[in-house]
């Protein structure tokens, strides 16, 4: 019965649902489909009552009906269809019969994206600056939707940090300009997509999943966050502000409430273990070529949390849903990038089938997997690498986790052979096992860590020297909403202290940080730092297409370049306890041709020369001829 | 005139010196060669007063003088011969005319030692336990030949930490069954080749190179060491015994007083810098992507010490010198594998040119490079490894200073989600890195580390934990001499603190720990610990050629299994603080097809079945069916 509700839930949210004269309960996913796909596969999953035991015809031109497959669960249909390159936009119509009865899906199949993909010629990239945003915790734009009586969890409360707070998409289109302000280009959101299920117990507290990682219904945008209609309008509202929509994916687990779950088509749809077995989170076993079979399984198909089941993406109808979901939404959003969650917790040749097929139908797509792994060997691994492995992955990127450590390490630790600034050196040093580190997503934190204002102790030294480094160095970087305000606060003793609502963005703050007159003195400098090094790097040839060099740390002093043909910026921070003079003779293979330099933050301009530093200085310049 | 005391020095030590007929001043480098070389090229450095003015002929059956060089030296001349296939044993009679004068150098050609190369099948392999020793500190075997006055350190002094003991190749030569009763199969000294050169002034401590790594002549063992014939009879009693050789090499840097650096042949036979630059002692910049030229050179070319000259190996003469001193004293002595100090300072196009043109003669040879670095990374990168990077070093193994950082700290730090026996885990996790990680030479101490049983603490337990994995482990294991009878101490206030003389060894020593008499109960509870494990994998195919499987820790409990489908062995260790219950359900892929497993140490066989383990607590088990 909770399914069936589940089930109404999801049909008021879909407004182009494609089954019209079939009944309410005939569900078809993907809900709709485009003609000029690459791939002229295209797999339906039909859910009804009795689907699975249903003759299913088509007549339509350029498409042809090739196979139809029943599950172990009679409510599924999976239907194998081609759909041609002679093939016009128009309704399909699929005729369903059971015995006497009759229905006919209509499915609509649609015309492509202009440019068929991202509107950016070249993806997300080093060039931009993603924010990285819970739509809960950020702006309440439409009061309207915070909650609704008929969704499993129909509890909103600002008052509960475990609970619904009522940010929604509205609220972030009404910030695009202050993002646009702060020098962002891109925005990553923590998953939009339909979270329809019940608040889960986690060590006696009900929590809600607010953050969006429970997905019910993958063709669809939670109504609480505004719909499919709220996402399509900032998908448009940033692009026509020349912005990128990073969007968030999970194929490790769905829901509890899924409906596949609830009614499984087949019993392996899920990863299935008796006695439960909750995942090791270790991912050493993935590529230790002395791993127990036993622990690569457990690090793999078990269960990231009792309530998240597992997909088991071997099992073929599986990979298609996936595969599907995620074209279906890269082309119904427009969206320009994809952050994949849990990325090494899933499937490997799975995996790697989603980034083919991803790429063949949106070519300038980006995608980065998250890899929350401590050693640059493991993240190397799981992306596309420079090893000789028996399995190779292909993702483009992943999120630098051993990167972040390092940063704040680096501006915390005192400064030792292989402490302090030197982990930084020789993190970046073994960049050779990356195919291409830039397309790494850098970072100093997100909704699952400390806060990096906390990490450096609230230190506004440390915290300019650290954003100088993500704004600068290799990789795209991601800032995490409010650092910018130095939003503070450790995980412990729950993850909802780094998940607080950005004040200003609901009813009755106090205080509107989104404003210069709102944010306080430290807050403004803190802003107009990020801000104007965030300007400076979407112009920089230096940052956004150039190499980077750095030169061994000496006494706590760290210095690299990045430079092209066009540009050269020179980073240089002081993480030692001493005044120091930095030697610019020690540069020499990057300074020839140069006799000034200007400090980015200043716009002051001083010759090329030796310099005094100070500890816990930190400055980009850019040098002038 | 000190060099010509060097020279005089140098030639009373060479019996077979090639320089007959020609002055005592003429010396030609290789001092004798070898017909049936792969290579038929063969580069003689000749060195005497205006030889670089003299005029070269020779006139013998399948030899041809191709060419002549001059260098920037007078004193020397480059002569390319070729030794073709049908060359036959005996003298080569060289005609060196100098406007009036005439010489004749009479060179020799000789037979290849039977079997061309290392009298075992495999080379040094893991099957083998290598012992190092510093011969100067181990058994004095020949007290006649502890200091000359014609050498330019004449000083032997036994109450001098840094100063030489008188230990020499005699000393080891009457311990040979000692190390073969300990289960010791291998044998690597620290150099024995000739180091005629000055005490240096160190910090204000005068030193000498009583452990061999200041050359003066590649081609000839320190007569203080016993000289040419007493490793020759080494060799062969080590061989007799079924005993392998190790020599160790040094490319990197010669002595001060080496001929070729007081007269250098040209001015780039060392790397110069003015001012003089010492190496970063930096790994990074050879492989980091983003390097400055600057760091990259000072770490190849800067000098290790500035009493140690270091080679130019990019100048081809120097190539030819160092990889014709690599093959002559493979032939000369009988080598079974080599160990090459200081290996990522060297010219990386040369380290792969030695280890091609060492196997195409020798192909059964052992050949491991002294990387003591931090991280496998970096440790796989300067060994043959499964990186695609812009160049690939080709040597087959190095020593594993990762590996033996982790098993200490495995033993010693409390157990989290990344400490303690989990870095151990994780270390190895990463072996795909490694073409054959089996290949590694793995260590727990030696002459340039603290020793491991001051590492865990002087505790017993912590010791034999240590030891069982550095028994069992994939790799070849290197013992440090005395570690067997619990010689301790850290490198701090000096590395002599770790170079101590084995008790016994000397004339006038109080006790003789190379007898069971001589050790107390602890040492021989030790000493026969390590020998009954060191003779258990002479015999043990699973550890000699089987495969690793490790299994994620649990609270502190570690277990791997070496496995082939001879034998199957289990290595469980409790690194945690409480006892826990071993259920062998966890190891169900190993424990098939066994019933019993046998403790090696105590020999008691014992059902398999779940076992109480408690802290500190280490066992090897071979199971039985």
């Amino acid at each position: 019965m909770t399914m069936m509700n589940n089930v109404r839930g999801i049909l008021l949210g879909l407004l182009l649902l494609a089954v019209c004269t079939a009944t309410a309960q005939t569900k078809v996913y993907p809900t709709h489909w485009w003609i000029g796909m690459k791939n002229p596969a295209l797999q339906l999953m039909v859910y009804a009552p009795n689907a699975g035991k249903a003759q299913y015809t088509l007549n339509y031109p350029g498409v042809k009906l090739v196979k139809v497959h029943k599950a172990e669960s009679p409510n599924y249909a999976f239907l194998d269809l081609q759909v041609t390159a002679g093939a016009k936009p128009g309704t399909v119509k699929i005729a369903m019969r059971n015995g006497a009865g009759q229905q006919t899906i209509n499915y609509q199949l649609k015309s492509r994206r202009a440019g068929n993909g991202t509107a950016f010629a070249t993806g997300v990239r080093q060039q931009d600056l993603i924010y990285l945003l819970m739509p809960d915790r950020f702006a309440n734009g439409d009061p309207a939707n915070d909650a609704y009586a008929d969704m499993l969890d129909p509890q909103a409360d600002r008052n509960n940090p475990y609970l619904r707070h009522g940010g929604d998409i509205q609220g972030v289109i009404q910030h695009l300009d202050y993002l646009k302000e702060l020098g962002v280009t891109a925005l990553w959101m923590t998953p939009v997509t339909e979270n329809n299920t019940k608040q889960t117990n986690e060590g006696g507290t009900q929590r809600s999943s607010y953050h969006g990682y429970h997905f019910t219904n993958h063709f669809a945008v939670d109504k609480r966050f505004g719909g499919d209609s709220a996402y399509k309008r900032l998908s448009d509202e940033m692009h026509k502000r020349g912005m990128k929509l990073v969007h968030d994916a999970v194929y490790n687990h769905i829901g509890q409430d899924n409906f596949t779950f609830t009614d499984m088509p087949m019993k392996d749809w899920v990863n299935q273990w008796s006695p439960f077995q909750q995942t090791s989170y270790r991912d050493q076993p993935l590529f230790d070529p002395h791993a127990s079979a036993i622990d690569q399984k457990v690090s793999e198909a078990g269960w990231f949390t009792p309530f998240l089941p597992d997909l088991n993406q071997r099992n073929p109808y599986v990979a298609n849903y996936l595969v599907q979901y995620l074209i279906w939404n890269t082309e119904e959003y427009g969206l320009d990038g994809w952050r994949v969650d849990t990325y090494f917790y899933n499937d490997p040749e799975f995996l790697n089938r989603t980034n083919r097929d991803l790429l063949r139908e949106f070519p300038k797509l980006t995608v980065f997997g998250e890899t929350l792994v401590e050693s640059p060997v493991s993240a190397a691994y799981f992306g596309a690498n420079n090893f000789n492995v028996p399995f190779k992955h292909n993702v483009m990127g992943i999120t630098d986790k051993p990167l972040m450590t390092v940063m704040v390490q680096a501006a915390n630790e005192p400064f030792g052979w292989s402490e302090g600034v030197n982990r930084l050196y020789n993190t970046l040093a073994q960049d050779f096992m990356y195919q291409d580190p830039t397309r790494n997503c850098i970072f100093l934190d997100n909704h699952d860590l400390d806060r990096v204002y906390s990490l450096v102790g609230e230190d506004i030294a440390k915290y300019k020297m650290v954003l100088n480094w993500l704004l600068t160095l290799r990789g795209i970087p991601q800032l995490y909403y409010g650092t910018e305000i130095l939003m503070k606060n450790f995980k412990n003793p729950s993850d909802a202290e780094v998940r607080r609502d950005f004040p200003g963005g609901f009813k009755g703050d106090k205080d509107n940080k989104f404003t210069e007159a709102g944010r306080n003195k430290q807050e403004n400098d803190a802003f107009r730092f990020v801000s104007t090094l965030a300007k400076f790097r979407q112009r920089s040839d230096a940052i956004g297409a150039g190499k980077l060099m750095q030169f061994l740390p000496d006494n706590g002093l760290y210095t690299y370049f990045r430079y092209s043909p066009k540009q050269t910026v020179m980073v240089i921070s002081h993480t030692g306890k001493a005044d120091m003079q930095v030697k610019m003779d020690r540069f020499a293979e990057r300074t020839k041709g140069f006799t000034q330099m200007r400090d980015v933050q200043s716009g002051l301009v001083k010759p090329l020369a030796d310099f005094t530093i100070r500890p816990k200085e930190s400055f980009v310049y850019e040098f002038l001829p």
